[in-house]
């Protein structure tokens, strides 16, 4: 559906706020997406306030996009409620291990981009935010998540002030495999990056980040080894000091 | 929209085959979703073959729906293609850890629900199949997952043989926090689940299993305690065994 098919992360914001009534709408759809159980075991935070936001925006790594759209979503994996629901009804919840974590979080992330292509469906931009997982920590303070409850993805929406174009993507024969997995030879792995490593685009990225190739732009530049393990680190005992492991 | 408010998972599937062109339309709606870094870190295993299924069929519980329904699709975390294109370029990966295994599994995931709305778009039915992460070690051997790869998510795709009715939710403001997230109180949690409770549905489910409550239904019948741990612990052994931390 066209919808999908339009899809371009916005990162440039009009100062145009989301009326209630496709706010409503956005959260509505993210409610119909499927869920373990019909536990329905996530919750979504809406932050406008502006303050929040700033707060939110310094979590983010300080992208701009996070201060400059209206609109502010965390989608958290949440075993928090139905725990509670639990012990209130004389029954011993057992949901804080990581079977239930990637349960939960599963069901936020589904829910998450139900949200977005309703917001799109809407005309509205939208921007997903990789940045919650890094500093899951820093949001928990931020919007007061208890125990029980991860910050798993975060989007931004608001009404586009770009139109950049659509991004490339690997070849369908590259992610797809028929029947089994058929795993890649080295030529099979050359086939399918050739066409994003001869974009005009990336020849520009290699140059400007002084690199042999486009995969040491990700390995020495954009998620660095350090990087990944001091984050990875972190993540583990944020969802150690949550409860959910 | 339209297709994402119409969603009801489909456990009945007609006979009737999915067209190629209708299956090209799934997948490449797949590949539209937002995905960490454009890194596209997931691949789609494709899997018509009867004798497959009746495999896969078995390691999900046997629910019959997976022998039923023509196409099965599981979406897995993949950073084996990643880190091989690393490798031929010169390039040192450092994803295998928890940080990339979380951001490969989202991008999974958000790439199976384009899919899923995109063919439910085309009259089609789906059904999550959640139990891809319970029988993740029995997945990996039937589809040949070689290291780096993790079924996340299952689905199957046919034509419906049925027609449900939409499925209860919690009501918006039950998961839906204004600003920062606000903890519940017993009282809340009462209002929360109230309706779900309430439902002639929930009675019976009450009366067939025996229970004193839904909750109960929930802690001693569906996810139970041993089956939580036992299905926890076999997770993080395949992931280790996969290589992904």
């Amino acid at each position: 559906m066209q919808t999908i098919f339009n899809h371009k992360s916005i990162r440039k914001y009009k100062k145009q706020e989301v009326s209630d009534d496709i706010l409503n709408k956005i959260l509505s759809a993210a409610t119909r997406a499927s869920n373990t159980g019909n536990m329905q075991m996530y919750s979504i935070v809406v932050t406008k306030n502006e303050d929040l936001r700033k707060q939110l925006c310094e979590a983010h790594f300080n992208q701009k996009m996070v201060l400059d759209a209206p609109l502010h979503l965390t989608f958290c994996a949440d075993i928090n409620r139905f725990n509670k629901w639990c012990k209130l009804n004389n029954a011993e919840p057992s949901y804080d291990n990581l079977l239930w974590l990637y349960n939960a979080s599963i069901d936020a992330v589904l829910a998450s981009q139900n949200a977005c292509l309703e917001a799109e469906y809407y005309k509205l931009g939208i921007c997903y935010l990789g940045t919650a997982l890094y500093s899951a920590n820093k949001i928990i303070d931020i919007l007061n998540l208890p125990k029980g409850v991860l910050p798993v993805v975060s989007v931004v929406v608001g009404y586009p002030d770009e139109e950049p174009e659509l991004t490339d993507r690997l070849p369908l024969s590259g992610v797809v495999h028929s029947e089994k997995y058929e795993d890649y030879s080295d030529q099979d792995i050359k086939n399918i990056f050739a066409e994003k490593e001869n974009l005009p685009f990336t020849k520009q990225l290699i140059e400007e980040n002084k690199t042999e190739n486009l995969a040491q732009i990700f390995t020495e530049k954009r998620y660095k080894k350090d990087d990944n393990i001091h984050f990875s680190d972190q993540l583990l005992k944020v969802i150690k000091q949550q409860g959910l492991i």
